[in-house]
């Protein structure tokens, strides 16, 4: 079998070749890490500055003030409005007359600001980022617009009915856990968010121990090194200097049995607002990162509701019509994690869809899946994970997340290698951990009009 | 000045040298039209049966049954339902087992149904999608359960609030235009739909001068074409059969004057549902699709609302902080087009809103854009349009909008030379052309609490 690639935290240096292309990594003295995968063909590349934290890391020791839900992803946007050197103007028009596809994004245990662009604009990029990053003057006049363009965000989200469902889920299903919050807080925190709290947290978490920079296609690894260390000298805040020595900082893995953060018994959620459909999500606790069960419930999950072909879209859409959208999903973390059925049907079918999800659930619990099913789910994820892995901007995120996880890199052969590997009994077991969990419902719409 | 590459529909074959790949295009003497642009480097194709016929066919001389709105859509849908040889399962199975990214999309002006595969893959789809499209049962009972599955879709849309104010934007802006009907038809006309309609419609619409098959990346042109020929005389329906003439067919392009389908005046159209934000849509008919303008109108497009530095997004979001979401934009069709500017905010700021985007227009009508501008907005067309083409699902598109349009192609270069000849004149007269056309607004939300 084969292994992963490992990142370890004192390796310096690291040269992996990998089908055709190839990745490197480089851990400087000051924490600061650089991963690159020089992809021989491309003509563009994609570069993200990653700094592993997220909404979960908010109101923790380091930072407990009342407006501090939602910091990270208004530090997120604040990142924008302007440095010493470019106001926002000039940083939107930086990225705008190379045509990149550039922009930020705030999860539950990181942080990624990022921009794709043709080869020749690749330093461009890099120099805008870079500054962004380690120069943001959290202007205070900006601050107070944000405010703004952030709730209505937030209106947006709260319009979208399946944003809501999906933000309750977590909430329900993970409880207290910080990972159940929202990512980018509620209106009323971010109407009592102040400056000083957002740059504490700028300042006490964004340095060179934790910021990892990725950069998949065209890149030459040994420049983009250059290049960051370069800008990081250059900037106006001395934590970013990088003649001191830092220790990276890497996210401890949970336990690996799932946090069962529940209360005992099913719960059923409805949000009422009006509506034609339902957004339904049914799910539990389920595993975290590294679980040696993961490639097992790839394997379920694929054959209980990840394709037209999959059990839930054919019981529930192709023979019943009972809703368009069906499917089933993982979601995992450091220490915790969920599994999810998501439907949206017309109110007066939710009953007959949620006991349909049940069956299903419990007919793979009971009797496992088909050889024929066993061979398409493998197909699925191979095919589906080769073409994503054209794209400069999944395989700058893969490297990101390994670094920024377990420090693992399961390049595609070596993961189609471990689902390949699963058995039979495996993922019935997977199944049957799920179908004897009691799962947690949410309805939001017209669920007046819901049958239960 | 470089010119487009033509494709007249009496040249049997077509073959062209292009950046690195080439495109070649084979004109049957039944009316079917294969082109491929083969990219060296790819490990991958996309591949598209795309038919000329979309929602705005409805209706016509050729069916007019009531139950006909969104009778191009409902077929769309039941051609994943079953052939003689793979039923509605096994056609999803066929792809889900490699992984394929595979849907159908039904627009205005044509249905294309297409796959996203690895290079080793490319004819297992070719050989599904060539079934689905001329073999179809339309199964009575697998219509009922469809109609059911439709219905669902039109209630997502419907909770969709963006969804909402775009389809009664076309509605309102292009009036009874068949262009302005919404695609999917609505729930009585599904509701009404029956079998011998939709029938009629793959009948009528569906033979080999309608169709037009597209792919790029890891493809080859002959083999293609002998597969797809292959597949036609296999069909079980003789019209399929290539060995009759066919004259193949092209939709006419409409007056280069866009079609004032409006009454004269300003119209303010609201629409009452629960929410936190308004969806705002402002905007007038624009440009058909070959219109001399549409260059002048891309740069105009651009500075106005194209990205982060423009100026709607920089005087809304930027500078007030009164949306998150706000851009311009334009649609053209064979023989009508709109252009729209977009804006989702809370009901109190709809007002403000609206004044900054005429406001906006109307600098521009008077002042034209700046030097700086004009550059940017051609650099972010290249930059922007480069990185969509490294995507063989986009040059697959390409072709298939080429042929079943104009029949010209113009490839980067050539657009670019044309948006770069644009003058500063032809700019500010593509704005006063907007800037004095009385505006239709589409505001859908709690427009109760709307400012105006």
């Amino acid at each position: 079998m084969r292994e992963p690639i490992l990142f370890p935290l004192d390796l310096p240096e690291l040269s992996v070749e990998l089908g055709g292309g190839t990745i490197r990594r480089t851990v400087h003295p000051s924490g600061l890490r650089i991963l690159t995968e020089h992809m021989p063909a491309a003509r563009s590349a994609t570069v993200g500055f990653w700094v592993g934290v997220g909404s979960r890391d908010e109101q923790s020791e380091r930072s407990d003030a009342p407006g501090s839900l939602g910091s990270t992803h208004f530090l997120e946007h604040l990142l924008f409005k302007g440095t010493p050197s470019q106001d926002a103007y000039e940083i939107a028009t930086s990225f705008d007359r190379i045509g990149a596809e550039h922009n930020a994004l705030t999860a539950k245990e990181y942080t990624c600001y990022y921009a794709k662009v043709r080869d020749a604009d690749f330093e461009h990029a890099v120099g805008s980022l870079a500054d962004m990053v380690t120069n943001s003057l959290l202007d205070a006049e900006e601050f107070e617009m944000e405010r703004g363009v952030i709730l209505e965000e937030l209106a947006m989200a709260a319009d979208d009915l399946g944003d809501v469902a999906s933000e309750r889920f977590f909430e329900e299903v993970l409880k207290d856990h910080p990972l159940g919050r929202p990512i980018g807080g509620n209106p009323d925190t971010i109407r009592a968010a102040n400056r000083d709290d957002v740059d504490r947290h700028y300042r006490d978490r964004y340095d060179p121990s934790t910021l990892v920079v990725t950069a998949a296609g065209a890149v030459d690894h040994d420049r983009l090194v250059e290049m960051v260390l370069a800008a990081l000298n250059a900037s106006h805040e001395e934590r970013w200097h990088t003649d001191r020595a830092g220790v990276p900082e890497r996210r401890e893995r949970g336990n690996l049995e799932p946090v069962d953060t529940r209360e005992a018994g099913e719960g059923f959620v409805t949000v009422e607002r009006p509506s034609e459909q339902i957004n339904l999500l049914l799910g539990a606790p389920g595993f975290v990162a590294g679980d040696p069960r993961r490639f097992a419930f790839g394997m379920m999950n694929s054959v209980l509701g990840g394709g037209m072909s999959s059990r839930l879209f054919q019981e529930i859409r192709e023979k019943r019509g009972l809703a368009y959208t069906t499917y089933s999903f993982g979601a995992s973390y450091s220490d915790a994690g969920l599994f999810g059925i998501f439907a949206g049907s017309a109110p007066e079918k939710t009953a007959q869809v949620i006991e349909l999800s049940k069956q299903e659930l419990a007919k793979i619990a009971a009797d496992g899946i088909t050889d024929e099913e066993f061979e398409r789910s493998l197909g699925q994820i191979a095919g589906s994970s080769a073409l994503a892995l054209e794209d400069t901007e999944t395989r700058m995120g893969r490297l990101a997340r390994a670094e920024l996880g377990a420090g693992e890199l399961y390049d595609l052969d070596t993961s189609l290698e471990r689902f390949e590997a699963v058995t039979a009994d495996e993922i019935k077991a997977v199944a049957t951990y799920f179908a004897n969990t009691p799962l947690t419902v949410v309805a939001v719409g017209d669920t007046g009009k819901m049958t239960r």
